[in-house]
């Protein structure tokens, strides 16, 4: 299995990436190898892959005892401990997965808003079914997965006593909230603490819901496996995320700030948002960084298609595409009232593969650099892999940019100035 | 009622907006009282609030008829004919509606996609639920939802026999589509010629899916008049709208091209899709335009808020907020192991509007300027309101800087060079 990397489109100039950017891509590569980086403690991400089956195996333990208990699970958490199991869902199962499942609970995602009325509507939900709740929680502390976690847990012991403490689920990493579940008794799995939200979808906290999911947790990590070994084992080569990290940074040098991150699946949707995250919050400092804004393609053709085509000059694109399709879905027969009878029988994959193309044509023809990743299907080795992939690539961009890819001060202002208004209320 | 725009943070030169902008904008809203602004062909949106009566009563009854009978409904569309629809769901209703809804059927979005596992999956859960089908296509030769009403129409009357044409409705345009459904018996609604996609959500486009959900169309467009009415109708006024373009001008003039539109509930979240369909299809054209970037706070604090904070100064930032909540949602108690245990029975609503000031200060001590525009709540008069202001602020920021605000020529590349492709197929 591999991913492609494509640059059709008059992208580089004569005689491929200009030598020092490669040359910085490939040093930044070798840090993450030699484990010598900036922000080397926190290269924990990079040892996931080789988690041990015994802990796979509790996990899964855990997760067919939740499935028989529950109907309905919150998944308690935002940004790096949220979006990592709702890209995995979406990617692995289905954006569908809620409707069609019947051996597993259904999934919610929470926890990532300050909003009461949200709230109190998943509460009167949550009352009609067999609840459970899997919080997953660096630190503990933060204010908004808190809230909702209060008032589910809550819920609970007023419906189940003492018993709801089975229905409960703690990811986090040591502190407060380690030492409160010991206390309550709740089943608990550990981040590592050499591991940053955003690079933690391979541990626990992406691999617990995926499992409550069914989904294939060992082939994610296999994937990961032979993502590091394809690309970091080589030494002195500009391996694929690091030529897509030169690429990124070479656009934005010629004055292009903003990728627009085309995924070309609703499967993939959620994948997207992932991404924003993991690079907006990786790179986004010292007045730097690629501004990372996820479209969901062909429907963003009819939204903000207009702008890349014809807009202001700052975007380049980076298509995502799957090149094997699941199911053999081909165009139905109809009225021809739309001009597409022609079309009938036909694969929709092809057609797909057709826009990808139309897409790229358009787009470059218009000026606009187009990248294109395509990754081989949707199944839980390639999500491992393509999370790897990109962990790898946006951590070898922020340090050739000389930034540490794994701290995230700025969040920390809007913080402070919450807990001291919030102490105004006090 | 009114919604209030908020410029706290330092934002303005000296003595207010410059005198030319503040014309500019003023002279541009004068074009669409006039009705004799550029594309004044496609301002039939102005009049969506003066439907008739009947016209309402049956769109109600038919959304009666089909709540009876079925307990699903797949809303076809894309772009424009979807985003409208599905902002007005979540924000009338509940981002929660399909697992809180008793009384009116289920509701699923598609049809924005050319992506066969996505469509498999579709009609296999809609095989095990009564199952109907709205169609709501202006041109309906667009490729994206005719490939999925095929597929569906296909599922129902192989399912349901000729008895299948009662649970679909269309809402089209004149031309092919319109003639099918009159040869099929279809019910069928009308989008006016002179009301583009994007600006269509008042029309029976929106209003169709919302009354399927028992939605309160005519206050919404009660809400629609009333701020036509104190938007357009003051002669040679800045008024809100007005103001809003003209700020977001000034901005773009510093050099900040994107607009993060930052959502404070996730009831407002398909809202900020909405939105950045409305501005960049109405904007991204001749080289210009702001590329607008929904996001959901506090969420995506977590994520984009790093770069906000510290990343590359090309934003600027437009929070919307709600000022009053629907339900009294407070700070539940828990094991403390969170820190907020002082904050035990506090509104949750408060809590909010501590964050949005927090967030605010954070940013614009970073130098990134923010304006607020805060509604009073979520009702289907807030959001009638809420679309026409936002409709009106475009229009006139885009004829502020001489672009047809109605078009969308650049979208025609991408489908001729598909239409190309897919002729090779054949």
């Amino acid at each position: 299995m591999a991913i492609g990397l494509h640059t059709d489109f008059a992208l580089l100039p004569p005689g491929g990436l200009p030598h020092p950017l490669s040359k910085r891509a490939i040093t930044a590569l070798g840090g993450l190898r030699r484990r010598d980086c900036t922000g080397s403690d926190m290269l924990g991400w990079l040892c996931l892959p080789d988690q041990p089956e015994s802990l796979l195996d509790e996990i899964e333990a855990e997760a067919r005892r939740i499935s028989a208990l529950c109907d309905l699970v919150v998944v308690v958490g935002v940004g790096g401990s949220s979006l990592g199991a709702q890209a995995a869902l979406d990617f692995v199962a289905s954006p569908y997965y809620n409707q069609l499942t019947k051996t597993r609970p259904q999934v919610l995602f929470s926890g990532d808003h300050i909003d009461g009325d949200t709230l109190c509507d998943l509460l009167t939900l949550s009352a009609e079914r067999r609840l459970g709740i899997c919080l997953v929680s660096k630190s503990g502390t933060t204010v908004e997965p808190s809230l909702t976690f209060r008032a589910l847990e809550h819920h609970l012991f007023t419906r189940y006593g003492p018993d709801a403490a089975r229905r409960i689920l703690c990811i986090c990493g040591d502190g407060p909230l380690s030492d409160y579940t010991r206390h309550k008794g709740y089943t608990r799995f550990a981040i590592p603490e050499d591991v940053g939200g955003r690079y933690s979808t391979l541990s626990p906290a992406g691999l617990v819901p995926m499992a409550l999911c069914g989904l294939d947790i060992r082939g994610a990590l296999k994937g990961a496996k032979a993502a590091r070994q394809a690309y970091l084992d080589p030494e002195g080569a500009l391996t694929l995320p690091a030529r897509y990290a030169a690429l990124r940074q070479l656009l934005a040098d010629q004055g292009r700030p903003v990728e627009v991150m085309a995924m070309f699946s609703p499967a993939l949707g959620a994948f997207g948002n992932w991404l924003q995250q993991l690079f907006a919050e990786s790179e986004g400092k010292n007045g730097g960084g690629i501004l990372p804004l996820p479209a969901a393609y062909t429907a963003d053709l009819h939204a903000l298609g207009q702008f890349v085509q014809q807009g202001n000059p700052i975007v380049f694109e980076t298509m995502l595409t799957l090149s094997r399709a699941r199911y053999d879905c081909r165009v139905a027969p109809g009225g021809g009232f739309d001009g597409l009878n022609a079309l009938v029988g036909q694969p929709l994959d092809d057609l797909c593969r057709l826009a990808v193309e139309a897409v790229a044509r358009a787009h470059s023809e218009a000026g606009v650099p187009v990248l294109h990743i395509s990754a081989p299907g949707r199944d839980a080795e390639v999500f491992g892999w393509l999370v790897m992939f990109f962990q790898m690539s946006c951590a070898v961009g922020a340090l050739m940019a000389g930034i540490n890819p794994f701290d995230q001060p700025g969040v920390e202002d809007y913080k402070a100035h919450m807990r001291r208004l919030f102490g105004g209320l006090i």
